[in-house]
């Protein structure tokens, strides 16, 4: 059991987790790797590079919102069955601060783990020299959907 | 006077919207063109390339929210005084149907046009030899701010 | 067969919606009125009150947002079986003027109809002898259930 | 200063809050009552009553958004200057669990106070028997506006 109280369907959550993470070409293409994932939470990490940034050579608002999402998604991916496949249904996402820094990490944690449907929000922070600041804000809901074999 | 009956405030809006399009680093890394312009409106399309998938090699959700915030910031922006520059506040975008084709397209029009906030909205489709499907519906906020000279 | 090629489950879903519609005694309580009902269609209209404003004596924006939320619930509910329970699963919601006049008239649609899950938009107008002006902009996610015997 | 950082523009912000919520006629409507302001937080409870419920006889998800709204509302009005208005101009909210229980309570507090915009979060908590239990999660955008005088 966690410390939620969901019951963990998958011990090797972690393995699961870090080998979706690689087949998505996207993560590797932007650069973002998987810097944390425990059940109920996770974190990506987005290195500045010129290629994904915005006309104010910021970063581009899709990648901000890319890793949120991915992040939210594998946070709840960690409490899934081993045979589940997981869907976004929706996100919303606000910026509170432009995206300007030599990294950002997106860090995601469950607010309700369930049979169907589970919520996740993230938070993004921008970092320069080591300052963290809140940079966008999002809440999300996924659904979990058997794997068809 | 548009349809709308917003005042025109620069009758130069396709080649400003172009040039910021262009200077977005992250439209060319993925492979995403302006695809039309007018008042109002803006249409962004992407063909399918491996690199921008997810785990299940479908058009990763980030690159369909990337479009689609900005399509709906370019249709936003067209309306905007030549000395302005445009933010995106929040979006909020659902889902639909996976995101399986040759290309997406997305297509953005302005709600509501406002002098400090507007509204617009945008819909992904996907296409598959020819054939249209909604992918992916969006709906946000932008704040016009003048550029600091 | 409707005209989106969804089949019909319930060729009494207009009484079947009224019946829900009168259960809500909140609808009663703020004097909303089920206007129109039709496959993935919904209107409900809401006369102006004093008890129902904020601190302007403007429509409340929480009124707003139920009439919005309601409508969009039965636009939905009307594709569901007779046997269905609906529940909204979230509403993102913009307000785009100040929610001025005699009434207000919720408008909304299915934007996808799914078995588990269902897309509507809902556009909320004042009215102001006889001036329809769109006041707010409703996206949600909709989860049809299978009611417990 | 308050603890974000924040200059402190109406030292009186709880009598203004305080004045504000009781010119909101749904407010006294519906039966909320303001149960807790601090600077850029606010709590709203809501006791149940057979009047404010859907067809199911659980609180509407109308009045779980507006107490929620309103929370959040107050949370940021508590930051803002003794002659600014606060308008909403966009939420999105999750609604986790049925508004079951003896009450609901609202809890909203401040993401980023900004000159012109402002973000809140808001949850809103069912109660019974004085179990607290998460029911609905709420993001919203505010904007301050000078009074007209």
């Amino acid at each position: 059991m966690t410390q939620h109280g969901i019951k963990i369907q998958d011990p090797n959550f972690e393995i699961r987790v870090q080998e979706s993470f690689n087949q998505q070409s996207f993560m590797k293409f932007i650069g973002a790797k998987l810097q944390d994932i425990a059940l109920g939470y996770c974190e990506i990490v987005l290195p500045f590079k010129p290629e994904i940034t915005q006309q104010n050579e910021f970063f581009h608002a899709g990648v901000i919102s890319t890793i949120a999402d991915t992040a939210g998604g594998y946070a709840a991916y960690s409490y899934m069955a081993h045979d589940s496949d997981i869907l976004t249904v929706e996100f919303k996402i606000n910026f509170l601060r432009p995206g300007v820094g030599d990294k950002l990490i997106a860090k995601a944690s469950v607010v309700k783990y369930g049979k169907t449907l589970s919520i996740c929000k993230c938070e993004v922070f921008t970092h320069n020299n080591d300052q963290e600041v809140l940079c966008a804000a999002l809440q999300m809901t996924l659904m979990e959907v058997k794997r068809a074999n």
